[in-house]
């Protein structure tokens, strides 16, 4: 049985650029290490997509529509249903005036900003460089090796990967608890002070109310703990064997 | 029986300039509007203090320690014991340039910030305005009408007006619930996206856990409604009304 619109599974994958053969990205720790693409800080894990629904790019979401859980799937993604098509337009030449302060450390192969949009240096020459403007991958097709690892059926499942998907802690610390059609879910403490944290409960109740609709009511609860009457108990107990 | 340091007793008052008889402040929608400084956007209710800890104006605080609830108090604050002496010093020659933009604005009277500090404007010369840094009330004796309301007494008591300083809504949008040692506070939707939301709630744990030590807890806690289920209902009654 294939998937419908908005099933939501979960995926491991493996990207990279097909004539390159150069991984760009992955789920899978040690695909990252063995491609020398390793962030200390990202969070490898199973990415949770809802198919047909643009959460993952076209090609592969149409792929994605065709499949079943436990489906190995090796996915060609053309430049029509990918990063586009190259648009040679978008290179231009650019006084090095514009560059401002960071006109003596460009060089060739360099990301830059030029008015808000994001390109490659291809050539400097006298007083001006080339940038490409061009998407990294445009004009590139791209495979993708998938392991649909499973399809999430029950409310707690969803639950549990929307969590994971929206909250910017270890999974360790995300906690919920579903009490009939309410959920609670504790916010960790050390995103209290987040800056996005009003529009991470925003997205997470948005997901959570798509996905299990006969949820009635999320509470989002930060907790703080009384530290003097927890430091009681420890005195209480040093008299007592004193 | 006087109140002891950190009792939380609830004030009403007016503060008036004693010599020019110019009532400035008032926590009494009335007297406000009879002296015409009424705000539309203003709080007016009785004023939480915890006596003897600086909640109010030192000359002030002084005399609710000795005061019993019940009691109407007429005080005068001298300028040690309130606004501080004025100082000559802070009488200053400032250079029209300095008011930027201001500087075709400004007449005798306004106050302005300069250098980040603020004053008033007392006469505008040739290319020089002369600016009064010291405070408002530097150097007058104030004149407070007090009116003891009631010492809280009760946890309840005091997690109502502890909740009433620091959220920003009206009284009745304020909701919470007491489960033995732990505090559901219930953030009302019209502050999710404050900027102080954060900051808010810092300060109220820090006033609940003072004032309420046996609480052990407070959960923050903020609800959404899944729109779409609440809904369904009148759609199941109009097909069976139909």
């Amino acid at each position: 049985m294939t998937f419908t619109k908005g099933s939501l599974i979960l995926i491991d994958y493996t990207a990279k650029v097909k004539d390159a053969n150069e991984v760009f990205e992955t789920t899978v720790a040690d695909e990252a290490k063995k491609h020398s693409i390793f962030e200390e800080n990202a969070k490898y894990q199973p990415k949770l997509v809802s198919v047909g629904e643009s959460w993952v790019i076209k090609g592969l979401d149409d792929a994605l529509a065709n499949a079943k859980a436990g489906d190995k799937l090796t996915v060609d993604v053309t430049p029509d249903k990918g990063f586009g098509d190259r648009d040679p337009g978008k290179v231009r030449m650019i006084p090095l005036r514009k560059l401002g302060e960071d006109v003596d450390k460009v060089t060739v192969g360099d990301t830059i900003e030029v008015d808000q949009k994001v390109g490659v240096v291809r050539f400097i020459g006298s007083g001006r460089v080339q940038v490409d403007f061009n998407h990294r991958f445009a004009g590139k097709t791209i495979t993708y090796d998938v392991n649909i690892i499973k399809s999430l059926e029950s409310d707690e499942d969803k639950i549990s990967a929307i969590l994971k998907r929206h909250l910017p802690v270890e999974d360790s610390k995300i906690v919920s608890k579903l009490n009939g059609k309410a959920l609670d879910v504790t916010i960790p403490e050390e995103i209290f002070g987040a800056e996005g944290l009003r529009v991470i409960k925003h997205f997470t109740q948005i997901d959570m109310f798509k996905f299990i609709p006969s949820l009635e009511k999320i509470n989002f609860v930060e907790s703080y703990i009384n530290k003097k009457a927890e430091s009681k108990s420890p005195e209480v107990k040093e008299t007592k064997t004193a």
